[in-house]
């Protein structure tokens, strides 16, 4: 009995990219949305697509406290307001994924372009407002939404995971490594988010020039990566 | 007839590499040092491994007069020392491929933290201190100089190649992809060797963590990159 997963942002591109193939995998996913009639109907499309899946939609408050690794998927513009909206949900011993960028777009800058964050990176700023006991780790940056949202795409790229906990890092290795084709990779501490939060820009420069949805993997890494 | 490549630093671990892989792939290279006595041992130690080898040493700004693209391999704190020494060297229409990264360690710092740059990156901190009329293209960030040096190791990853200059760009590419298994990717403007400078601290989180030497590949693109 696996527990569910929560999707805060499962109404957007990534976090709907994500709900699919998580749903597909076999897992219960719930949607969250600011609007709980908005996260019902993307839990439909969902269903649409896989019959068989396990899919709730509810408001992201709710949503937060439905399982024990709660998946953060806002643009940068609304990552600060979603968490202080999540401050009453959240509880210690959660993990918040966070799989936030802040692109120069959040504030009608270029989507190739990175903000500076004052913490270092929008994964330590979720770490500064999650309450106590709550473990940041940051995903995600550099999987395609467009791609996680066609089923029939056979993805084959690396998920770079960075956070402070070993543990919360395996756990949601775990989780990732459930849909075929995404390997996740321990990318180091933390603060390495600054890092990896830089590679979604640098994939929409390499997305526009070549007109794909490019994904990244890392040679030289051994076979066995979360011993 | 392809002209000789200099390779300023090419002395230290990164120069070095690539001064034998591009020897091994039949280019002549010119390999540049502070001190031409150290420049002509390292030159040395390419034809011991490479008897047919056309290498050469020189001092750092007699080696960047001596073919059009030439490989700037220095760390960083000693980046806008060499750039003052190549003022009176480098001239129009040369092509200046930076390899510089930022790292912290330039200041003491950690090898998996980067600093910021005023003008943006190394590149262009290496744009705004070349002469007139020199195009910086930014390159070789993300390839082990372990690797490099091992003649023996097989190659199997991508180099970025960041610059305002289409075809500054693909002259550079196709020096580059005469070392088998490296394949150039356009990765945008000059301003993206931001992102791709902080590519190497990463690899280093990953490489400490993973005890090897991790190269990238990007997945999803078209076959033909350089059209």
């Amino acid at each position: 009995m696996s527990e569910p997963i929560p999707i805060v942002g499962g109404t957007g591109a990534l976090g709907f990219g994500l709900a699919l193939r998580l749903a597909a995998a076999g897992r219960e996913v719930v949607i969250g949305s600011r609007d709980a009639g908005r996260a019902e109907e993307a839990a439909a499309r969902v269903r649409e697509q896989l019959p068989n899946a396990s899919v709730d939609g509810a408001e992201n408050p709710d949503a937060a406290t439905r399982g024990p690794i709660v998946f953060l998927a806002v643009p940068f513009r609304a990552q600060s307001e979603n968490l202080t909206n999540l401050k009453g949900a959240l509880t210690e011993g959660q993990i918040l994924v966070d799989a936030t960028v802040p692109l120069a777009a959040a504030v009608s800058g270029k989507a190739t372009r990175i903000l500076g964050v004052p913490q270092g990176s929008a994964a330590q700023q979720a770490q500064e407002m999650v309450p106590e006991g709550v473990t940041v780790v940051s995903a995600l940056h550099t999987v395609s939404a467009a791609t996680l949202s066609k089923l029939d795409t056979e993805l084959d790229e690396d998920v770079l995971v960075a956070g402070d906990g070993k543990d919360a890092k395996r756990r949601v290795a775990e989780v990732i490594g459930r849909v075929p084709g995404l390997r996740p990779v321990d990318a180091g501490r933390l603060e390495v988010a600054r890092l990896v939060e830089s590679l979604t820009p640098l994939l929409i420069s390499v997305n526009i020039l070549h007109k794909t949805h490019a994904g990244i993997k890392l040679t030289g890494l051994p076979d066995e990566l979360w011993k």
